[in-house]
């Protein structure tokens, strides 16, 4: 499928996080370990929050793979940011465009996603037809991620992301079910609105894509003394990533299936998370 | 907007048309005459019917201007087709993305449109929910004209071409009349099945976006000695294009305002176009 | 051939001086008005330096035009710096590829060039053959635009800039009339080490392209004092740009031809250019 | 590195050849077995004679991953040749753009490579230079695997291919060992000029790259009664491939090290192959 990683914390440049760990994001783009695709070369994008909280996040994307990309080389070693996204696509059907890649955004709200929507070609139309009208004409894609996005929002995600998330997945759920699909819904999505991150595990069958958030910043810098940009961030720093950064092995947490977490000013959170059926 | 060229008749190399006309449709890309804009770079596309007729049509599509594509030149230089489409695209608001390039195809059919509807943002979804539901998870792009085909195909492309055009025309204006677009469509379509290509010429304010036929070869080649492909190919060849070729001014008719144009072995014909409400 | 603008002065968001202004630079890559080419749209280019001056510049370059890039649009509304190139590309012969586009960066240097080396094939062998071994590996690309540069950093760029400019431009010359080449050369140029930003308007005919600075910033903004960014910016800060930006009309000096200026802290000044003969 | 196929016979369908074996080319491109590298997917191209030999090859090159280009699928699904090459692409530290993509072409002359120059930025200058004048200006790229093809024109190729290849490798054995380099030169090359094939295996170390070559028709057919396109080709056709493509395992043949085959009209012929040191 994909690989994504989330980071909120203390403004570093994006390669520090990016490129430099050994088993990194861009390395998992050419050699995933733990994905259902070892190969994630269907496009990419990244996200990031400035300090300026009037403008959107800026959102770069393109179709060919991380790896070998210059731009996405040159922005990352010369962008800071205390919160952002990255996302390497493995396609699963769908066209590889631009706006097929992740991280997707609506006004100051970004959104990406690992996994899929079972037997989408099935039900694209049936979700499609119940994101808001007042949303549908920004579609952009094809993807069942874009359409999760939408459905999201529709739900009141810039509300109640959790509730809106669950009646997205209800919704995804139903719309399956009824065209005879068993487990409808795979997905590990991070969401954000430039202030607080969350993040969802959860899939129809139980058996949801890996999902990792990192610990104690102390910790961390206690097992890898040298990491060298552990030594820069505060300990309120927080990682979220499909898969464990190759030299940081040991200091990860399993996200729980079923279950989000909220990265925030403060004390994070973790809860269970049950699809709202009737969407 | 955009500009097209439809091209029937004795197998040539695409370049012939393509690329060696004075004025071509690649030099149009870089700069058109008559078109709303002078500069046709965001994107294009070829699409050519072979002669194993248990094939598609081919199609090759890309997004960057085709004034510089090496691979269009390729393409067009070695490759001989007696039925072919090319576009080069001008953007009105969607993204510059491989799926919303023309010509779009579905199984043997091709289409090309240059034009808009006019409002599109409001009509989209009004548009999208009347696509045949077994065919909406095909779409892949945000283009109007994308969604125009997958229109007529809902409403009978296959089986009667001018008939499905106008029951498409119709909802086109019906929609756009319902949310207070008073011109809701500019088109001028080409539409083909690997035998017969159809021409449309239409616009709800009836002031449409240029296009021109050959008028017979023979004639062509009297006014046009010097033009070398015209002496390899057959009386019946015709082309249809939104501009004519530089070199042959004077060899062209004006296709008139609402109405459309049969290319067929036999003779060709010319009707007139009315859209049929009620979709 | 190409359009560049050189800014250097207070940060400022990229897009208020690449988007923003009426005729802005990516206006002019799809309707320049004072080009020999009307369209420049095979590629473009932007590099600015960021705050902390140990790492080098960054240089995000692509091969469509700049006017349909998202982007380029995203990071020009993302990222702020205080010395900073864009420049869009109209090919003469040369390849489209990343390779191929503005600006080129060694270290912490940064080169663009808008012109060209006359009969460039009849030299490019006579040039790249006195390019520094040392240096010669990192050519990629195949423009005379990139082998000036290289040219210029074996003649000295990094110690003395006009000298080592002069020189190349001398070289090229020679070379030029030793292959019966009457104007060998015609560029503007700017070229930065992070803290100065020189510019060079020169041609062997005397006939070169337009180069144009911005006058004192005050008095940019008692002529316009509905352009936003002006207010924002001290009164150092100086543009330097192939064509002046549509409402900043009246407010722009020529660079004389022959002639180079330095943009630097402190007074900035202009200078004859001449080249030196002999390499 | 990379991956490559040529085929000469019977022509075919290139997708026949390219797309259909089960451990096909664009198989090879995500999951390469025999590689150095597993993915090959940092550019791809094919090139094509066609029956009208008054043209040169049609030669299409991209720079994403072949896996999921739609243009390549396009036109290898309707393009027949009875001599085509196709090459996927694993960067070693050169560029990944268009001009870097292999087969490289000259008039009717086709070139591909799987391998390396060692110390390629060692010795790049003092190969350039070896470069026949008047061919230099033709270089495009920063590959060495351009560089060969330009140096093997220089050594009279296009009269003595054999010759002028070994003449090739000597020179760079030179080269690299005057630079202190041990194994100077990995290669696999094809090149033909459109009627005959030429393929060469050698490494200064004695431990090439992998080369097969399929033997008689006849006998594949025997192999593989449910490999369609073996039913409709001739006794006489030949493929030459980087790496067994899978359903066709048992029926190839390893070119032996260090030499070279000639595919022809008539019997086939395998040699020795030694670098001519001297250039």
């Amino acid at each position: 499928m994909c690989r994504w990683i989330a980071y909120s914390g203390t403004p570093v440049l994006l390669s520090k996080v990016l490129f430099e760990p050994s088993h990194s994001l861009i390395d998992q783009s050419l050699h995933s370990r733990m994905g259902v695709e070892t190969t994630n070369g269907d496009g990419f994008g990244i996200g990031w929050y400035t300090e300026d909280t009037t403008v959107t996040p800026a959102v770069v994307r393109d179709v060919g793979p991380a790896w070998n990309n210059r731009n996405l080389r040159e922005v990352a070693h010369h962008v800071r940011s205390g919160l952002f996204f990255a996302h390497i696509r493995a396609a699963t059907g769908t066209a590889v465009q631009q706006a097929n890649s992740h991280p997707f955004r609506h006004d100051n709200w970004m959104w990406m996603h690992n996994g899929m929507i079972n037997g989408f070609r099935l039900v694209r139309r049936d979700l499609a037809v119940a994101v808001d009208p007042a949303l549908y004409p920004d579609i952009e894609g094809s993807t069942d991620s874009e359409l999760m996005f939408f459905l999201a929002l529709t739900f009141g995600l810039t509300e109640d992301p959790p509730g809106a998330v669950a009646r997205m997945a209800g919704l995804i759920e139903d719309a399956g079910h009824a065209r005879g699909i068993r487990h409808p819904l795979q997905m590990t999505v991070a969401v954000s609105d430039g202030e607080r991150l969350w993040v969802f595990r959860y899939s129809s069958e139980g058996h949801s894509r890996s999902l990792y958030f990192s610990t104690e910043v102390s910790s961390l810098r206690a097992l890898h003394p040298d990491t060298g940009f552990l030594h820069d961030i505060s300990d309120e720093t927080r990682l979220v990533v499909s898969e464990p950064l190759g030299e940081l092995v040991g200091a990860w947490n399993e996200v729980p299936e079923s279950s989000y977490g909220v990265v925030q000013p403060g004390r994070d959170a973790l809860h269970p998370f049950r699809p709202v059926p009737g969407g």
